[in-house]
């Protein structure tokens, strides 16, 4: 590199000192603010400093007067200096401005093995339809789609899950019953709220089951309480809470569907008792030896709540989600949702109903659910050569859980130790016990074919026995 | 149209009745699934009722008995038929089905013209650039892109916007101070929470201000106080809260900016106390007489938290805001964050970036700012002419305030009568008294420049005198 022994102009300051400004490239008068907000913020023009004459300035700067009285306007505009006719004008007094740069808060750790459950494969994304229908949605938007939204969602999206949900997974509902959110996490936190706010305290959901979503129903002002689970779902008899929250279709962890004696039963409770069923169905669409068994909601539409989302068929990343509602929840689920955050962003509410409507979606899921129950049929031949392992579950989803003598914070480590990221059973517990047998949920969505072959190696070396 | 002599096909129930079953195209099992379904459901087939075995029901409709097995099992495990070996197959005894079809409760009643203050011209959204740039991000995106997203916000969007917010609003910060929200909306009600957490009871907002950020301050736990504002913004020497949300670039609604001396005496104050500023810089980007004063955050970055959002320049169904806030805020309302909504959809957020990078959103607030600059001129040429109405505020924004001798509620009501939708000035004080002038807030953003002329007209009509 050539050294550069010009320094930047120099300019002579009505006490004496010579004040070098960097007068970038770009427009005159521009340059002239920056190097004059730079000297002030890094103190070479400090507090009460006097400033040349414009005319002064300009002269040494070989500006036009005009662009240097405007930089001074601009920036006494702004509070840095201070202008007043017939006086110099002179640095503001101003609190030290310096600011810490913190780092970025982003990076996780990065793993080599994602074997996460829940997590579909981000490589599957339908990039070309997805682009191909958000071009037809901006070619056919009207100026006021950009405009504010509604809160319940908008009216294409909602027709279109009125129609597949009925198709699809038997769901009884109308487009003025369905409610667009910003996920499942968001849905369960309105509709906690909005139990709280009809005078109940307590919200069943299942044991084990997801935890974040009991910290969602937690804060929104709920108690939890466990409902158990077996070889067939949830003991839905042991439902003492005026809510429940269920995974009919494969119960998150265990992967059972809830047994149609059981389905028949939660459908009497809620009609008997005036109880309500939070249907999670997050992830009905994947049923790998048969056709999906319908959603619970077609035995008691009018007691249960549908939530459905794109996170395990598309990827989290959209935050899309919908809740079918009976009729009397229409307006306060509405009402939390715009009390949340107003409404959902309408281009990827557009887009999906194009999706969906073009049938672009469901040939989507259909190639996921091959891709996936090839990945499972893996796993289990992988297992079978771990006797110590037992899988539960129906073949569906996006994960499987396994059991094991072996003690579950080991097998973590060792897991990690091989790089390869997922859960242990434990933490699903509502109050973790040492008696209970340890166990691992594998996801088999969230890499690549490839990526899944190579994370199998891994597993079976990082599996004991 | 022919007529259809030849009616479904009608099956013979044990009981001696007949059923007839609409068996749809398509899947045969699928048909067959359905039409029980629908049978049970509208009431032909009741709870009880036995239904031909799998061999006589194969018979009757010329099926393989398979298929009719495999619909049975299906129904079966959805809880609608009962299954036992060795005896029939009946209807299971359910609660009943039937569930009010609500209509969509969308349609707010259209506006001839639409002057709403604060809404930008949906026809000038810059659909092709925002096409091109989700095309780039589509093509280079990995699969992790599209899992499990940043509660901060994407970095690409964080580190985009930290330059671009201190090219163009001279504001200090950097991509790990910089959190990602779902918009204003949201923003306000993260940073509520976060004070209402730390001890906070009150928040200070501007009289007359925005009423809706009054109501989600509320909500979050706060109380609100007024501070007055005059013709050089807001009264900073009145401020008695530990917090104050604050439009020092543009009040809002008079549109007066905050004056430089007040600008300075609202750092001091921060500092002196320890107080935190929340500056709305809502339309900061259109200024519309000169270059735009520099936010206020500058004097104060590390006392102060910036508020942007997309509503303004590209519209907003986007629902995509930004928070630059002090080192230390930065861990506590990203946690606000996360239990909102876990975090804010990715496609957007790196689409924005793109736009930044490129200068495409640079280019898109230019023409915009233009495009005002000429309606805010046919504004104020038609007010010139209308005496009783007073302009005020600086060029600047989307919407001028107007006040008037006239009474408030009989202004509103000509122009509805004339189809003009705009906003009235006394919601905007915290206490609507009777002895202020009333006034209109007029908006030229959110029409086309055509319909823009054609609402000036209507005014010119709605307006007396």
């Amino acid at each position: 590199m050539s050294e550069d022994w010009s320094g930047p102009p120099a300019i002579r300051l009505p006490q004496g000192l010579d004040l070098h400004l960097e007068l970038g490239p770009g427009p005159r008068q521009a340059g002239l603010e920056d190097a004059l907000r730079t000297a002030v913020r890094d103190g070479r023009l400090g507090a009460d400093a006097r400033l040349p004459s414009t005319r002064a300035l300009a002269r040494q700067l070989g500006l036009a007067r005009g662009t240097v009285t405007a930089a001074y306007d601009q920036l006494a505009a702004e509070g840095l200096l201070l202008t007043r006719p017939g006086a110099a004008t002179t640095v503001a007094r101003l609190p030290s401005a310096a600011t810490p740069v913190t780092p970025a808060t982003d990076t996780a750790p990065p793993v080599r093995h994602d074997l996460r459950p829940g997590i579909p494969d981000g490589s599957a994304f339908p990039a070309r339809a997805w682009l191909a229908a958000t071009r037809r949605v901006l070619a056919r938007a009207r100026p006021e789609d950009f405009g504010h939204g509604d809160p319940q969602g908008r009216y294409e999206l909602r027709a279109a899950l009125a129609g597949q949900l009925g198709r699809t997974r038997g769901v009884l509902t109308s487009p003025g019953q369905i409610v667009i959110t910003s996920g499942f996490y968001q849905s369960i936190g309105l509709l906690a709220s909005v139990l709280r706010a009809r005078g109940a305290a307590e919200l069943a959901t299942e044991d084990p089951g997801h935890r974040t979503y009991r910290e969602v129903v937690t804060r929104a002002g709920l108690r939890v309480v466990p409902v158990p689970v077996d070889e067939h779902g949830a003991r839905v008899d042991s439902i003492t809470a005026p809510a429940v929250l269920l995974t009919p279709s494969h119960q998150y962890p265990t992967g059972v569907p809830l047994h149609p004696d059981r389905r028949r039963e939660l459908a009497s409770w809620a009609h008997r008792t005036g109880g309500l069923v939070i249907e999670d169905d997050y992830d009905g669409e994947f049923r790998h030896d048969r056709r999906p068994v319908g959603a619970f909601q077609a035995l008691a539409p009018d007691r249960t709540v549908y939530c459905g989302s794109t996170s395990k068929t598309l990827g989290p990343a959209l935050r899309l989600g919908w809740l079918a509602v009976p009729p009397d929840l229409v307006r306060p689920v509405t009402e939390a949702k715009e009390r949340a955050d107003f409404y959902t962003e309408t281009l990827g509410q557009l887009t999906l109903a194009e999706l969906i409507t073009t049938h672009a979606y469901d040939r989507h899921v259909r190639a996921a659910r091959l891709r996936y129950r090839r990945r499972r049929t893996l796993l289990h031949q992988l297992l079978s050569t771990h006797p110590d392992f037992t899988p539960h579950g129906v073949p569906a989803g996006l994960h499987t859980l396994v059991t094991t003598p072996h003690p579950e914070p080991a097998l973590l480590a060792r897991c990690a130790a091989h790089g390869i990221a997922l859960r242990g059973l434990t933490e699903l517990h509502h109050t973790p016990a040492q008696d209970r047998p340890g166990g691992l949920l594998i996801g088999f969505g969230a890499t690549t074919d490839h990526g899944f072959a190579r994370a199998l190696r891994a597993l079976d070396e990082a599996l004991p026995g």
